[in-house]
């Protein structure tokens, strides 16, 4: 049997880290705080990437590339965001043998460099809009650290469009969430509230920061992406005009938007189970394996029987593997039910005296008798199925765990237990109204660690009633958590 | 009309750096030395990056992602590597706001890295081989840049494998250097020549290496891709031992291989002309531009044409773009000329009127009338045709500037034009016998900046004669240019 990992209910934690490094997604790097990300976990990014770049292309975006130093003096002329990324900056000094005149900033976010080309690039509304990405990886020094979730360096795409009008620039903002959203959901499984930021969370040097917020099986938030809308902040800063259709000069107004190699993180912690990985189907590297099962006077024809069900799902274009290793079946189940393939095909010599197999689902355990011929057809359905529970069963643990809260005290008790671990009682997503105040925001925060996570697009009617925290006016209907 | 761009035989490097800046490839960067990859230059890269990542998984290599950071000490564990790369690091000594206790450095390749977790990761032959991949970019701090060719940030892929046994590093150094070969003439039209390099011109910490050289049209060399057998090094620096079938222990044999954004500047200055780019037709983001032809009054029925002809390329798959503003056909056809889009289509009302359309190919100039039903499969046969035409000019022109070599006169000769530009009926490269001797190679370098740009593998056969260089007797068969 493949060594056993930490339950989730005795140390989430734990369950979690150890499921990064047994199922072999990741492992920790000599330097502080960084990662190694190793082929299965990279298998992973590598189809969301794509799928994601395919939506953004989809969608008249385009990808370019800009280098990873920056001037430090770039990041200063936006003051907001200079203080914001400051204490997490990483600063090459010396290069080429010799001491810099200006140190070099290694990117924690692009927006400075791409302005300085963007004036280069744009004289006119001919040429607007721009509507790049790039996929590139950032550093953020980072004090705590956990893999994939929270890393000095990781890898990220970053959108960072110009546009001629305010109103442009917020449908942009918009349609990027929006975009975030629909792919979190159909392709991640990952059920998430789209909604504004508050301003004490907003990214600096942003007018609005939106998000899409999931919550992972400990009840905590999960921040899974980012649009903001930037204004014309970053034109001001460095000085990017055009020629208005009018005649006029106006400066560009700006969205930038991201998400990370967090997702991967988001992913695991969603859907994995005591016994390893859970993968939504179209992420998995392999769909599908099949385990034969022989003793030694039985394993050629047990394996002659296999590879034909091998050859098979192959020509269906299915991604399988086929474990003919001398292991015993229930260490090979193990050991894959910790990789999170999807199906796992049984086959011994009752199964082929049958004419059948056995196919377990690695979500629910269910296992299915199928005629060989069906096999394809039934694989086919089986994932789907899968790709469509694992979204409903995390909306329903998410729904089980959000509720709506009054006033201070009922919040307090909602958050009365540090963590509230995934079989606790209390503690989730508080659902309130909000006075949009800074202070009763602060002091929550400072009496729990909860935070606005954000206020939801779809819930900003019937707001009328008193904030939850401190009883004046409300203004919002917001989502509180506590978060990774 | 098109900005015109400098002639090639007028100035043949101002004529590269008009055709980046115009087609808009890339861009200066405010960081000196590095450069801004633009979407048109980007998508070169991706489709080049896409089909090679497909051609290094059907060789069995998966991707994995490791730190941009590495400690300095790191480096120096491996004697010839530190050397090698010392002059050219960009150093990290502060981060989050602190002088770090250790300085970082960017890599410059990641050999050190990686093997310090190899170390973690195989403990027996039965973890053996690991073939994995890094797309990533790098930095080596230069001093004398060019766009594509040589910034000091640059986006590349890293191999990096290890194996049980000497044969089988250098089989998998092979492979990859074969992988390249065919990559480069099938895909990217460049004929290469694959060999060893020499002793001195090898990487920095290999036993040997490997190149595919193309020539660029000034006749000078241009290593495409390399690959490095490196024996047992970076085991026996990062004490990488393995347990062997026979239960004894031994280091592990290594391999790694590269290829770079350098390509994309391979690919610009082997097939372009005065015009601008000219691209193989799998690389062109866009394969067919149509251009109506029109005045006001015909500009309605023109563009239901046009349009129809735009649907019926799109529903055949074809990347196509069609360019229906007011500029004139001329400044259409120049702009277009210059973006390299290998196939024009042309449709005016004598067109419609005849039921054809004209269609022209960027690198022949060739002009052919079709018959509106007939467009797709005439478009795939030219497209077809030009992706091999390109590859056949570009060795056409290589042989013809190729000249076998015999002694140290008539290779001063051969190179007596500083640069032997593309009209020039001198340089190229040159063929001859070599000793392997250190010493008459740095002479020819220092007498004329030519060096030996690799031992072609298929030309090793019949090598008894005198070193071209020094006279002495050969041991090899080299191949001898000025290069990028």
């Amino acid at each position: 049997m493949a060594e056993k990992i930490t339950s989730r209910s005795v140390d989430y934690s734990q369950w979690y880290i150890d499921i990064v490094l047994k199922a072999k997604l990741a492992d920790y790097s000599p330097v502080k705080g960084s990662m190694v990300i190793r082929p299965r976990g990279y298998a992973i990014w590598e189809r969301l990437r794509d799928e994601l770049d395919r939506r953004f292309k989809e969608t008249g975006h385009q990808n370019a590339y800009f280098p990873l130093f920056i001037p430090m003096s770039f990041l200063k002329k936006e003051a907001e965001h200079v203080e914001g990324f400051s204490p997490e900056l990483a600063v090459v000094t010396h290069a080429g043998g010799e001491e810099l005149e200006e140190p070099l900033v290694v990117r924690p976010t692009s927006e400075t460099i791409i302005w300085s080309k963007y004036r280069d690039w744009i004289q006119s509304y001919r040429d607007l809009p721009l509507l790049y990405n790039q996929w590139a990886n950032v550093v953020r020094w980072e004090k705590r650290t956990r893999l994939f979730l929270r890393t000095s360096e990781f890898l990220w795409q970053e959108g960072h469009t110009a546009h001629e009008t305010r109103a442009e620039a917020v449908a942009e903002t918009e349609l990027m969430l929006e975009v975030y959203r629909k792919f979190a959901e159909e392709y991640l499984c990952l059920p998430v509230i789209a909604g504004k930021k508050s301003e004490s969370e907003k990214f600096a040097g942003a007018v609005d920061t939106y998000s899409i917020e999931a919550m992972m099986q400990d009840k905590k938030a999960l921040q899974a992406g980012t649009s903001h809308f930037l204004g014309q902040n970053f034109a001001k800063a460095f000085d990017v005009q055009y020629q208005t259709r009018e005649g006029g000069l106006d400066y560009v107004w700006a969205t930038s938007w991201g998400v990370s190699t967090r997702l991967v993180g988001a992913i695991i912690m969603t859907h994995s189970d005591d016994k390893g990985l859970v993968l939504p189907p179209v992420l998995a590297q392999e769909e599908v394996v099949i385990v034969p099962i022989f003793k030694t006077d039985t394993k050629a024809e047990v394996l002659a029987y296999t590879d034909k069900i091998l050859a098979a799902l192959k020509a269906a274009g299915r991604r399988v593997v086929l474990d003919a290793d001398d292991n015993s079946p229930g260490w090979k189940f193990a050991e894959w039910e910790m990789r999170g393939v999807p199906l796992r095909i049984e086959a011994g010599p009752k199964d082929m005296a049958a004419g059948t197999v056995v196919i377990a689902r690695r979500d629910t355990g269910e296992k299915v008798v199928v005629a060989v011929a069906e096999i394809p057809a039934k694989v086919a359905e089986l994932l789907a199925a899968m790709q469509k529970d694992l979204l409903e069963k995390a909306r329903a643990f998410r729904e089980a765990n959000t509720h709506d809260i009054a006033d201070y005290p009922a919040m307090l008790a909602f958050y009365s237990k540090e963590g509230a671990g995934i079989d606790s009682a209390t503690g989730g997503f508080a659902r309130g109204l909000w006075c949009g105040g800074r202070e009763c925001e602060a002091k929550l925060k400072a009496d729990t660690k909860v935070t606005i996570r954000n206020m939801p697009a779809d819930q900003q009617q019937d707001i009328n009633g008193a904030c939850c925290l401190c009883g004046a006016p409300a203004k919002h209907r917001a989502i509180f958590a506590r978060s990774y």
